[in-house]
């Protein structure tokens, strides 16, 4: 891949300035992994709050931080949004005009139909954005807990339309290759359906699970209620977001997870043995069919 | 604690020999664990199948492995019942005649009221019986998968009733302590109430978010789901008898969940970004009050 890279000609070949728009876990992880890649790289990060700037500058994130976000986009030719789902479009039209005209935008939000679509009714932006998913993350906020394999041999989803200029998407997709991660192109309506599953339903049922704990039945907690709600840990504002941009897919899973639920309880309560091993048996049979990560080929892009 | 045991009378002071009825993953882990802290002693596993016996001796879990269950209890003073938690009360009845007069049983089952209350009309059962469990285990099953550090810092929850003898309950908390488990003592109906929500309904809601997964969402899998749906794995035989040992318990804390399940289902649909918000702040706080396991202390115990 590597080799392929230097060969052709392509806009990540000389990236000089990258612009990171919102330098918490997940900005701050693409500014450590940017340049432990090109340890040349300038790499601004942009915050409103003096002390996440002063954190992702000790955290080596960034080269410089400021909170001027148009002098940052003006500088670079990559720009990476990593504010909250729910400002990500306006920020991308807003900046759009700032950066060079053969910049890149991308960005590395939980959901992409409603960013995708509002940023698309904007011509600069348009021309210049590409979606990124880095399936990535950590209960923890901010800079200080940024790490620079966070994308190493993770799941990218970007997500192209027709509208989407081909060589940044191609650039894109290397750059996160570049990063370690897995490609995948999927357009903005799929990977929300298919997140809906996967990440966003499984959040709100893990923060069901853990909101039925009674004071009492603290100190018997094994690890098996640990890892089952550990997600349940995330921010509430970041999922608050998630959930608004993709609700109606999200509220369809949890009721299949309710129905599941039924099946559980009237089997139970009728004491229905075998229909019980066999509801178990399927689920077994699902979580054992899930290749482990090490098992996921680089394959899956089909950038 | 060493100290202590060394001076105090106790029918721990010096256990001889061990049988352990069922040497799977958990039975196994015990056997490890008793060689390691008494590393003369004694330990006769049993399994009905040569590959599991031949594998616990091969694994070190015990000296010697035999189908015949009378002939293991007869040599020994301590017994530990390892099997499916829908035979352990049938097992100590049918054993507690062979086990010395002195002899102590105990067991690791994941259900305590169904099998105290069946053990305990049966008066020589009763006599020698403690029950035990220890919240650990794994979704492997087997020997060949036993650890000798499972219980380290693990919780065990001993359940004794007005029935119960109080030097054999004092010896049983005592051995798990040894073993590296931080110990309470709880009723039998409070343990499967407790459970009910911590670990049995976890287990199903798990199960339920496991059962919703597409094909198409595989290859976007991420480390939440994996965490979330990991207990999910777990042996289906062994879930089948504890859901229909807990049933009713079970079935109450699985309504609970749908109907946190209800509430963010409803909020999302109405967009109501304030409760939404306020629901997840209410799941991220309780799972975030909930101490990692190298704080839970050893003053836990209550024995």
């Amino acid at each position: 891949m590597l080799a392929s890279m230097s060969t052709s000609p392509s806009l990540l070949s000389q990236p000089r300035t990258a612009a990171i728009i919102g330098v918490g876990l997940l900005g701050g992880s693409v500014g450590l992994s940017l340049r432990k890649q090109w340890p040349e790289l300038t790499v601004i990060g942009t915050s409103r709050t003096a002390a996440t700037r002063d954190a992702a500058v000790a955290a080596g994130c960034v080269t410089s931080a400021t909170a001027d976000e148009h002098a940052a986009c003006e500088a670079a030719d990559w720009v990476f949004l990593c504010t909250p789902v729910g400002r990500i479009a306006e920020k991308a039209i807003e900046l759009a005009p700032c950066v060079a005209e053969t910049g890149i935008i991308t960005d590395v939000g939980s959901t992409k139909r409603q960013i995708v679509e509002q940023i698309e009714r904007d011509l600069v932006a348009r021309s210049k954005f590409v979606g990124s998913h880095p399936i990535a993350g950590g209960e923890k906020t901010g800079p200080q807990h940024a790490r620079e394999d966070l994308f190493q041999a993770k799941q990218v989803i970007v997500t192209p339309t027709a509208q989407t200029d081909s060589r940044r998407l191609a650039a894109v997709c290397q750059l996160w290759q570049l990063l370690g991660a897995n490609v995948q192109t999927l357009s903005p309506e799929r990977h929300d359906e298919r997140l809906a599953g996967i990440s966003h339903a499984t959040h709100f049922a893990s923060c069901a699970i853990a909101s039925i704990l009674r004071d009492e039945e603290i100190p018997l907690i094994g690890s098996g209620w640990r890892d089952t709600t550990r997600v349940a840990a995330g921010d509430p504002q970041m999922w608050t977001d998630i959930a608004l941009q993709n609700a109606l897919p999200i509220a369809a899973r949890l009721r299949a997870i309710q129905t599941q639920l039924d099946a559980f309880i009237r089997v139970m309560e009728s004491g229905d043995q075998e229909t019980l091993k066999n509801l178990l048996t399927e689920a077994q049979q699902l979580r054992q069919g899930v290749p482990t990560p090490s098992a996921v080929s680089v394959a899956d892009s089909d950038c």
